[in-house]
């Protein structure tokens, strides 16, 4: 089962092409604070003449550029790099890391990519401290928020727990609470966050052009007994989901130190 | 002034060409589990049959992934996704996102690139809630590690701070540091985490390709009274520096809830 990819805002820039060229520049002015968050970007006259390309080769930049939630273009009021207030649809708690999805009354749903069972990659099974040739139940989703996709999840589960919720379900309830339904004692989890790049497939989903940047998180969530009873791989497009905290500076002399502030009343949810 | 770009890892894959295709489509294989860390790839000649390529077009791209440091490729052995044991050489304790400098025995260093004063970005003063004509000390700096880079460094601090410290002792001090010493009070921090592309400038600093994609943490520390004393805009290489942390579920029925599992004993850094 593969569902069919979301182009709503998927702007293909051949990679190589003069588009693509500007693209990257622009984004560079704008990640490095040249063009920063609200500012406005020269006016295209200019623009052309500075990256010496013609008005259709930048235009195609800015399309991909506003396809990516980066710029706001507007007709009469030039173009500008869109301000941090109007960019994070999503955010998570950086104390957990655990989005929040209940929030700024937007809507989640999530969309069932793929459902299988079979042996994990080696990699996923040593993480999971589970043996390489255990059955899990390995299922794509994505999520979106308003109907717009935000985040590709990939995630392994063992059979004999996954047994104990259907195909359906999981493409409608979080992961995270089928699991607890099914008994399963959850104890800690590892995280870890990068960056990567979108190949063709998950650009296809996530309406994004391929090369377009990637926040990940891997998540190994054990049991008292250390065992892995599931692994996430998860994928998100930077300008819907970033991850924020706030730290407080605390303790005297040698001891003082960084601490998060942790939000007591958060949201609890799953990916 | 402006240092010399470090060219021991760039292997520049010309955008569009089908180098870099097969480059992407590897890098989503791995990324997306179907080449798992610590795998072995398939063999050249069945890579170049699965892709439709020549072996001189597969061999580019293997170039450009290990120099990223993503596959390890020894005579006779083949090529294996490199395992995460051998990836991240630097990671950041999660509950503070301070990286953790001085551990596993590396020698970090730092590279002043550009130092002057000006007029901050709007959007950096804005988020220090300081005046727009205020001035600030810009600095970008390069991190390194064991001599490879692998930050990329961009601070910003009100003119009357930065006098306290000279050009020199923020090319050999983490700045954190030399605000302390400087009399100031910092009190809190804002941080957020996402993902970009690397533009021409910074891709050749850190030894990678155009496009090659980047962590990105943005920091605003403020004193007691709320005031912005830096602005720190940092990207990292993925593949040396990864956020690390471990969650442990606590509390019973509807008050179980994930905390943080801090070290206390960690190391503190600035940047």
């Amino acid at each position: 089962m593969c569902a069919k990819p979301v182009d709503t805002a998927a702007k293909s820039l051949p990679e190589g092409g003069k588009a693509r060229r500007v693209y990257l520049q622009l984004l560079d002015g704008i990640t490095r604070g040249t063009y920063p968050d609200g500012a406005a970007l020269p006016a295209e006259q200019r623009l052309c003449v500075e990256l010496g390309v013609s008005r259709v080769t930048l235009r195609r930049a800015l399309d991909a550029l506003e396809a990516e939630g980066l710029i706001d273009r507007r007709a009469g009021a030039g173009t500008r790099v869109r301000t941090p207030q109007q960019k994070p649809k999503m955010s998570a708690d950086f104390s957990t890391l655990m989005p929040q999805l209940v929030q700024m009354g937007h809507e989640t749903t999530a969309r069932l990519l793929s459902f299988s069972y079979g042996v994990p990659p080696a990699a996923v099974a040593n993480a999971m401290r589970i043996s390489p040739t255990a059955l899990v139940q390995t299922a794509t989703r994505l999520r979106l928020i308003d109907g717009q996709p935000f985040s590709h999840l990939t995630t392994y589960v063992p059979e004999h727990i996954a047994r104990n919720y259907s195909e359906s379900e999981l493409a409608t309830s979080p992961l995270f609470r089928l699991l607890e339904r099914s008994g399963v004692e959850v104890e800690t989890a590892d995280q870890s966050v990068s960056a990567t790049l979108a190949g063709p497939e998950v650009a296809g989903h996530l309406g994004l052009s391929v090369g377009a940047p990637l926040l990940t998180l891997n998540r190994v969530v054990r049991d008292a007994e250390g065992r892995g009873v599931e692994y996430l791989a998860a994928l998100y497009r930077p300008d819907m989901f970033k991850l924020q905290m706030t730290l407080s500076r605390v303790g005297a002399g040698d001891a003082r130190h960084w601490e998060p502030v942790v939000n007591p009343t958060r949201a609890e949810a799953a990916e």
